[in-house]
């Protein structure tokens, strides 16, 4: 991605440390967040220091370098840090079957680095191919370069038809509670397509009016059946689209796709911090004595998904 | 409704003064606001010291009994203060044609304001009759005592079904931009009833788990034909509440109707400040170049209302 016209990552590994992008920060200033020991990778997935399935997936196999002395003990630790990301399961599990084969842990989770880059750069090639020229694209919380490393999943899509000069403009939602639209309006921005925040109550407003062409989300688990979790709103957008006649797509590497889960039901939904809502930052929103409920995604069933934008293609489950 | 256990309006006028309860100030403190002027009843509704349609009528009327003296020119800038709530043409209409049948203004106003007080009262006895023991209600923004003087429209039939001993429990949408839900969430503490406030992309979700019974919202508009303006983000639930089976009304006065609009296309649409999504009080939540857009409310169409929660009764259009 590009942050002031420079070719960056969201994390990379050098020198025995994990370097993050720390998301938390952002857009406000670019700083590092540095994590040396498996406790300090675990913290930055859990207080998402670094988020988005993907990039979590990313981290965690540099975790299991960290960590490879007691290679059970760290990939239970990393397990235990988010419950819904499919990525983080499939990345460890892969790490310790690396080394347990014997291979070197640093290579290995290079490669794996590598593969990603390069399956988010293929999806975006396969999500331009129904991107026409014109086109006004909704986008739910950030799947961008932040959330994958690079390119991003549904972001990757918008960043090939962008340089290929086809006019596109983005509707991010803000998506609340965490506001990753935020980060979406970030990238967009050092990309230079144009885009607009809107509130998340607008999305359907815009929809109505005949405003949006599309819809590109990412996902962070997607059952056998394709009903997918992401995002809580999400499923909200997925039931306007529909209403509206609008294609709803889901962009994301097949190390998403979790077969092992028949269907949506079994996606374990993470529930987070009442935090998340009463407050900005330092600043409280709301009166500490609010009851506030704060699930992180929700599932989308499967019927309201045109199509799933993989680095293999375009595919209808 | 009951501040700290005191019986209170939202707005009340004594000694040529009109004192609102500032809602930009709550939940964090109860601050009053003194208008004594028309261009300070103006400010009052343009910056949202007094929001919610029947409130914003309620204003009005006092409004123009503070500029009897040049009534046609207090008309017109109380006219150009806010758009789409038809409570404020009604009421500044109401008040003219009193003033030229040569009604005494204050007495006219205050009459205006106990027959709000009374239909909000009736409403909330029409609404209860349709609220089951053990439910749990959706509603979005704020259509409480705020929003109208006293009782609230949609709250209103929460209220009733609290105090006939019904357990009921309601969920309050944020409802970004502004966070009216927090004026909800106010409300219903003051009253005792059990709640929680959910993030406007947690209500799917929460629906789709089949734990919601019914939504009820207010109306800043009626459309002769049933489609209503309501606060932006009141679309998106209806449509959400007819995918999942729930009943979805629409609790809202006689004066909200506005017959001489045909159907919802007709209805102008404030677009607000981006400030409103920018900032949360003096805090910048965005970057000020982050582009931004901020439509107050959109239109919901008919067919997705089970029935409007009227004083006169429940119809349906």
């Amino acid at each position: 991605m590009k942050i002031n016209g420079e070719d960056k990552q969201s994390l990379w590994f050098d020198n025995n440390t994990l370097f993050f992008i720390d998301q938390r920060k952002l857009p406000d200033k670019i700083e590092l967040f540095k994590a040396r020991t498996v406790e300090q990778v675990c913290y930055a997935i859990t207080d998402m220091v670094v988020r988005g399935a993907p990039a979590i997936g990313a981290a965690a196999v540099y975790g299991m370098v960290i960590g490879q002395n007691d290679a059970i003990k760290t990939a239970e630790l990393l397990k235990k840090t988010r419950p819904t990301a499919f990525d983080l399961f499939y990345a460890v599990d892969h790490m310790l079957s690396c080394i347990q084969n014997g291979e070197k842990p640093l290579d290995s989770a290079n490669m794996y680095l590598d593969d990603i880059i390069q399956r988010c750069k293929r999806i975006g090639e396969q999500g331009d191919s129904i991107i026409k020229d014109g086109m006004s694209i909704l986008t739910h919380c950030n799947a961008g370069a932040l959330a994958t490393v690079d390119y991003g999943t549904a972001l990757a899509p918008m960043r090939v038809a962008h340089n290929k000069n086809k006019k596109i403009f983005v509707y991010a939602d803000e998506t609340r509670p965490r506001l990753q639209g935020l980060l979406t309006s970030w990238e967009l921005f050092h990309e230079g397509i144009p885009h607009a925040v809107i509130a998340d109550n607008a999305a359907g407003y815009y929809m109505k009016n005949g405003d949006i062409d599309m819809v590109i989300t990412g996902a962070d688990s997607i059952a056998k059946n394709g009903d997918f979790a992401n995002k809580i709103g999400t499923y909200e957008k997925a039931v306007l689209a529909k209403e509206n006649d609008i294609p709803f797509y889901v962009a994301a590497p097949i190390s998403t796709f979790d077969i092992s889960i028949k269907t949506g039901k079994d996606i374990i939904i993470e529930q987070r911090s009442e935090d998340e809502l009463k407050k900005y930052k330092d600043v409280e929103i709301m009166l500490q004595e609010t009851p506030v409920k704060n699930p992180a995604f929700d599932v989308t069933p499967s019927k309201y998904v045109k199509g799933f934008i993989t680095e293999e293609g375009i595919k209808k489950l």
